[in-house]
């Protein structure tokens, strides 16, 4: 193995170390089978066995209540863009979409693809960082109300759940599903792409009310029907059997760790590390407002902006990798996910102090 | 590792010993980046790099023509039934699908609910193994043709390509691809899900001609719209990266070990040594019509059909591994893609042939 480094990339993220060891030790034998669990036939006694391991713990890290179905599916955050509309506007095809940023801003050219869209700004009115918005003129006879939980590319997230009534809400949980406790029973559809918190990239989880799965499109395509999915245990079609493997056993290290009461308190820490140390500094900021900050996604600019690059390749060759923030915002973003240790983010405080002390 | 095992399964399949024990050495230090390939950044330089050189194997193995697309996506087949559909019916909603079994069944369900479909039959009239036909009744003003070189479940495969005139011919070659050459300039549209020839399940290969990349239905979801992809390198939403990764070392293995004429003469031999052996067996038979005999799916029965349960728990103590037929053929079915040595096809017709003789 190579040096000590720290990934900081917003996604595909890094893996918890112990689940990455594992993976690697029965990557070509898994359970004595003399063969690797990504060449098992999905519909084998082995293989199911993973399968429904991983639905297990994850019902049992987020509470998940039993009306609801939990599905393994491909096609990633983008795919559930659309699936989403596909599955909820076939009687109703009209839902509101709060916009907060670069995703779900995204979710709603695909749901326009499906049927009327109302946009509702995400923010308070204002000049400069603006708070979150807790209320909206949201349309009663809506199909659902969509949004998303924390924008991975601008570093912005919710501490509360919206208050929309009798109106399913759905919500993009890419980058913040199982990183702090969450009250399930709060919303008609959370959906997540993997490749942050759960596993790597080319699976997407659906966690889905039951009374939700009578409502699709007529032609919604079979890997996108949830009802099809749900009475297919999500093998409709061969699933993404490797990375479904993994998220299990990002599960399992999940649960080891204390789940996500304690998970939530160490990125808690984690956030606030960096964050205090950048409120700190004259040689760095964050533009978000203080009640908006993400706990996984933490972008932060260099008021010397000249100074970019050197940054970059410094942090790289102090094994400090992926920092270079979204081109939309610019500047440079860490994203501390569950497998980022304290110790990776205590090491970028460390390397920043350093940097603005040999360039202020 | 655990004892030497031969595994049959028809996808997730096998893949080459030398790609596992590769991926598995790298799989914590790629490149002595000291991170796993799926833990890149799909957008950085070094993961770029892995993608860009699949595509170029790909292109070199299979003789691609510049005037080609090469996408790499997610969904499998059954997501690639509903895209091609999407893709191809936006101008001219109504399309011709040859039948030969279960899997271009399967892709006529996904095109009805985009256009008009009409089933044609594949094979010649008559009873029992039946030819395959080689003309039809073809709508000259169809959007495009569509067959299935290949049948996983029938074990039934093409030795030619259909003859469709001016006519688009698109072909789900899931299980045929990359098994021997084929002139990629007769189709329109080659895609194949990549857990039998290619790669791990999750990832779904898409060769498209450029001309038909403007006659897409105008709310195509965005992960299925060939034109967005082909413009974006398959990147418009996080690609599956791993599966890219470990198909692209598949590629590199296939160039080594001689490209398509050379495994495709394997395979040849590979089919050769099994069917010879059922047919001249009075203990087994395969009830494929013998110039429509797969090179990659074999199936074969026990003529006494009582001792299926034994030859397969006999089999699995012998390391021959998912050798069950498909529910809809029964029996056994032994696929045999590139990835299998000819000692495992070998070692299959030893034990068949023991197996008989202390049954009969």
């Amino acid at each position: 193995m190579g040096k000590m480094v720290y990934n900081f990339s917003a996604g595909p993220a890094m893996l918890p170390v112990e689940v990455m060891q594992r993976a690697q030790a029965e990557f070509r034998d898994f359970n004595g089978l003399s063969v690797s669990v990504m060449e098992l036939s999905h519909r084998g006694a082995d293989y199911m066995a993973v399968a429904a391991q991983a639905e297990r713990d994850l019902r049992e890290l987020m509470q998940i209540p039993d009306n609801y179905k939990v599905l393994f599916l491909q096609g990633g955050g983008r795919g559930q863009f659309a699936a989403v509309a596909l599955n909820l506007m076939g009687k109703n095809a009209k839902a509101d979409y709060i916009v907060t940023g670069q995703w779900s801003r995204s979710a709603v050219a695909e749901a326009e693809k499906v049927g009327t869209v109302r946009v509702l700004d995400g923010f308070e009115a204002g000049e400069g960082p603006r708070k979150l918005a807790t209320s909206w003129d949201l349309d009663p006879t809506a199909a659902y109300v969509h949004y998303c939980p924390n924008e991975t590319v601008e570093g912005i997230e919710y501490d509360f759940i919206p208050d929309t009534g009798d109106v399913p809400l759905v919500a993009d949980m890419s980058s913040t599903i199982l990183s702090r406790p969450v009250d399930v029973s709060k919303f008609g559809i959370i959906y997540a792409g993997a490749q942050k918190n759960i596993g790597p990239s080319g699976l997407a989880v659906v966690i889905v009310r039951d009374d939700l799965l009578d409502q699709a499109c007529p032609n919604v395509p079979a890997i996108m029907d949830y009802a099809a999915m749900a009475k297919a245990d999500s093998m409709l079609n061969t699933p993404p059997t490797y990375a479904w493997y993994l998220a299990g056993l990002v599960f399992q290290w999940l649960k080891e760790k204390g789940g996500v009461e304690a998970i939530g308190k160490q990125n808690q820490a984690k956030a606030e590390l960096l964050y205090s140390y950048v409120d700190t500094s004259d040689f760095y900021e964050n533009r978000v407002h203080s009640s908006a900050r993400s706990w996984m996604n933490i972008p932060f600019q260099l008021k010397d902006e000249s100074l970019n690059e050197v940054f970059l390749k410094e942090a790289k060759a102090a094994g400090l990798l992926a920092l270079k923030g979204h081109r939309i915002v610019g500047g440079m973003r860490a994203s501390v996910y569950n497998a980022m240790p304290i110790e990776g983010v205590q090491a970028l405080v460390d390397f920043m102090d350093d940097f603005a002390k040999r360039n202020s």
